[in-house]
């Protein structure tokens, strides 16, 4: 992840979160009180984001202590201490909510993704994100994707090219929408075309597409379509997929399935944070 | 919701997305091109956040043509049409993911929110949120919240004071907790204090707290507790509801019903987009 | 104070002053060169803010030592040594105007705060602010009515209810005003009530405002009123009050008086910085 | 006024003030509610600043109509009409207290100002201000100078160079301070030398300083000393002079006056916004 | 290119030249003066960024008239009338430098990269840029080079993979170099390798590299190494390649001429901005 | 330079360069993994913005260490070392191609002016820059024209006034323009005069400007008009001078000679990146 990107997120969180100032804990405690705290978890599955542990208590005090006790993309069992801090108590507590929502999130979808592959059960077919993201999230979302073991499809719409129906049909066939984006793009941009039916599978073929998606198609449609496929053009199911339908999809021969499920319908992952000790 | 900072989120949405600019839709579509389109519910649950799609289509293009057949907060049916769109068929592309996948995640929150409410099925009692929100969204994510039917926690760490087992341990007490921030804060700030047994209920009466939260509390023990509140202190009770585990508390007596799960898990509502004619 | 909200003021404040560079600093100085300065009270007062030096001069240059011999909320008088700094002289001079502009403003809303208590003299009743703030500056001079003994009113639109005369006459009146505000607000936010006649205040009591605000009133009249308002309701008196005009209102009963004084009328307490001795 | 810096700062006070929304008028008022309203003077003074009341409203709403009765520097008596405005009856009420925190503000500078000039009433001196500005405000308070009849000093520390005695003991003597300033910088900068002794002013002189400040000097002695100084570098007086004290300058020859209090002292000028009557 | 994002960086650039105003402009015209002007080529090329005037104006008033002649990739010849504008006289003229200083510098980049294709005369050869642009200019810079008939090599980090000679070495191989990425990248991203042997070229291709540079080769080289790469991997040639020595790769048989040239080494095309006649 | 401004400048141009991150780097070094780099001169020149490299790193990684050879200003020749790094290797990779295009740009600038004073070869006249810079660059810009032995124009069209043209002719006459602006504003603006005419210079020096440019003049011309130019008035020859065409205005007797040349027609000068040897 870019860290001044990160930095940015973190800043409009805190912002966000704070407004002016901690009532609470600005009056209950003294500035110079210290604490030691611990993020514990609640649940299993896959953390990731734990640089943000740092970064949020760096942008409001100078001397936290963190020691990280798990890496991004480790496996964690309820009860596991992933970190433990040590600093002002005012700092700890202020920051609290700021980093479990972010991290939490985050787990989140790292979990969801592990969970996805094991149900899906072929490791000849990669999982992948889609641009489905939630507002200003997408790179925590698709680095956590990343850290499940998950892959990222493009990121943004200026860094892939993307024929649906409508720029099939405005440029009267899909050879023609192929060419006219090769005729105008780089080197190093690749063209997807999302097909619907066999003969459009074979047209993207004949205009030279890098990939080729098969839009809602059903299992048995998509094991038949990649046979037509020749090697060196990759293909990619995409639409309604979820977590509990995805087991169908095994040994279908595709090379990625690609779910918006990943990171619009997230459910948090269980971490919680507590103070153990407080000195002034 | 303030405009001004709606703005703020959506430039930031479409920063993220567009990066330098559509190359598919730029290279495949005219800039004299011009479209019809719609938004279609492919769901049933509650709308809203729709003065959105206006605002990104502002930011992209200056005339498109938006007319809204619904408004925040009502009922949607799979196949009812939110609204009907006119006007440059590269906006309107452009423009396509970065509408859906805010008002999606809205959508999902009021239909989740609604969902909830109509299962505890006892409207003595309020559904609120909590702090537990994604980055950056807090207030897409709390207004939508209100849209379901719902009601709102605190928003921020400045606009209301929560006593927290931290805070009276380090205070001593909770009539001192309560009375440090009674000592300091002026009129127009409410003070909780989050409670785990029965005594602490009655010290925090006998403190003067506003409002008074059963912390991870079972529904007979706020129906029990509920009932030691002398009218004028707010009930709150908290801690790892679900919408599946809520309808347990219907008639137990407690004012509000404190849910992370509404913000912080949400599935997204199914919306599309699409196309119908395009005219260069 | 929240110190992501205060660093920003801080960039944007330094960016006015110092544009593309400090001219005649960074010609007469070597970049070498050291010194130790004074920030030297020239007036009797309340200091506060005193955070800010270290943060100005840490968004300057890496390492000024800022040696501060006073804590916000103290008394100073004229002479006092407020803090003793030493590092990179070029650093000391730019950042020096920036510091006393924002310091001198801070220290000047804790003295009138101070003084405005001392005149009125009644320490049953709390002075407090408004939202007649600084466009920018609200957090740091809410911060320091806080120092200056007073207390704060709300801090936003979006964290308490405040129904004046145009709401009731848009409502029908202030019991339909009060209720509409309560069924659709949560549980943390206070209903306060603008009145100017006997009848509204008896009819806010009827309606369940938790704060009373009697509007542009004379001592008398809030003598009077103040006894018709039942313990549990709080009471405040607003308009034109200055401090010149405080000390009539003593021992009329009232909890608050506002003043938009304290933050719209500022008189600066004046504060210098020398230059002791300076070092290539 | 640059508009877009104007611009940048009113969304920042509209962010300040807002919040996530105005709570009272949302829920009050419905949105299709219009309203008349009025800005009217409650006190005499100058006007300025009137091109915020458009660009406020349109940073909330597309069709507030603001019809001016006044324009900047104009003079304004208690009682007089300002503006009349009309539009969505929401708006009105959000916007009114960033609006009038504002003006109010400048008019408070630009009428202290022109009070100032009336009182030393010596037309061959000019009033200006200092960069003894309020943090973000700067365009604003300098703006509101001109608008009562005074003159601005320089803008920043990067567009004149004004050598103290730091910079001359530093250099190690004022030649030598005024030649480094001149051997670097280009020919729009001007370079003005502070001065507190007779020798210093002729040091001055002799140096090719552009303009010389008497730095906190008696009438008497600045009527001495502009006699020693050649037509062609301008002259003026700084140091602790206020609207109380300048009388005694008249006629003391100087050229300019140059006083802090302008703007780091502003006593707000009061203004009342009204609405006169609402329709749904 | 994405408006919001050209809005911002136009934004600062207004900020960055106006400051708080335009002080002559302010002073010598009245606001209601209007006038007409013109935008005229003083030299020939390749216009673009054209959109750019309306952007401007629009940031600084609300109704100035833009009429273009040309558009963006059209040639221009000395004394060519590119735009006629009506309005503000002030916002004329205090837009006119960052008009002129941003489209003078897209329509140098755009013509020199049309007078390098035009130098190579070899239509089977792409020539594109690379990520040596200037700070903060990238969108505006890679615009202009499709605008006068180039291509654009990857945008950022994130977009394309690059492995280089420290990427090899780290690696142990090209070949496992090339696999660590594969292993780790979704579907969109394409894969380079810069080759400085023809053995590297060789690795490359087995290594399943998607481009192969040549790194700082002669024609010659070019020439031979195209010959061994097979039908599918696109090469390119980069290094040190500028409009004087590319006419010497004509015929070479590579794919992609990479310049840094034309984004890093600028001269900006000369137009001019007339005011014709004003009014009051 | 401020160095407020210059964070937010490289901050920015890291955002745009990296996006969400280094895909290349990210995958092939272990986080763990530190290098050697040098930043080594390619070409001859003079060297500048050396600051900036410390800076990026800062703004990536925690503890890049930093050793400079040379310091701004200084003489550059083919193959000097000009700083040694040392630290983790993602950072140094990732951060390359930014410094290198921020330093390139800048060591172009000043090498240019360097040049063009050694052609001009005349030390009783100086060479300046304009306001003809690049967007979001000119602070990089004329610090750099500095650093190469010139000296700067007017920063923003609020620290000079320059009046041309279309003010004469709005104003009546150049008296009357010069009048406006005096009347206006304050001690610390120079008002400089565009002359196309000896008319108008003997017009200019009784309207008492401050500076007068002669606009695109012969060196012929200049030699004359300079003569009738009496002292304490600047002198400036300006418009379409270049580093080609400037020897012959040598001894012309003029001030300055500002070219926008040096600024907006900029070639880099080459400086590479080398990593020495990797350590994991």
């Amino acid at each position: 992840m870019n860290k001044t990107h990160l930095h940015d997120i973190i800043k409009a969180t805190l912002k966000e979160d704070i407004g002016r100032g901690d009532l609470t804990s600005e009056i209950i405690f003294e500035n110079g009180s210290n604490s030691r705290g611990q993020f514990i978890a609640k649940d299993n599955g896959i953390v990731c984001g734990l640089q943000i542990i740092d970064i949020v208590y760096r942008l409001l005090w100078k001397d936290i202590e963190v020691v990280l006790h798990k890496r991004d993309g480790d496996t964690i069992t309820k009860g596991d201490i992933i970190a433990d801090v040590y600093g002002n108590t005012r700092t700890l507590l202020t920051a609290e909510r700021t980093i479990l929502n972010i991290i939490q999130h985050m787990c989140g979808i790292a979990s969801v993704t592990a969970d996805t592959i094991k149900v899906l059960d072929d490791d000849t077919i990669r999982v992948c994100d889609t641009r489905k993201t939630l507002p200003g999230l997408r790179m925590l979302q698709k680095y956590a994707v990343t850290c499940g073991g998950g892959f990222n499809h493009r990121y943004r719409l200026d860094d892939g090219v993307m024929i649906k129906d409508n720029h099939i049909k405005a440029s009267g066939s899909i050879s023609k929408a192929v060419k006219k984006t090769k005729d105008k793009l780089g080197h190093m941009v690749k063209v997807e075309v999302e097909t619907e039916t066999r003969e459009q599978v074979l047209e993207s073929i004949e205009a030279g597409a890098d990939v080729i998606m098969f839009d809602n198609r059903s299992p048995e449609e998509v094991k038949e379509w990649t046979q037509i496929v020749p090697e060196g053009i990759i293909t990619e199911v995409s639409g309604g997929i979820t977590p509990e339908t995805i087991a169908a999809y095994k040994g279908c021969g595709v090379d990625y399935i690609s779910l918006g499920w990943l990171t619009h319908s997230v459910k948090a992952l269980d971490i919680s944070f507590n103070l153990i000790d407080s000195e002034e």
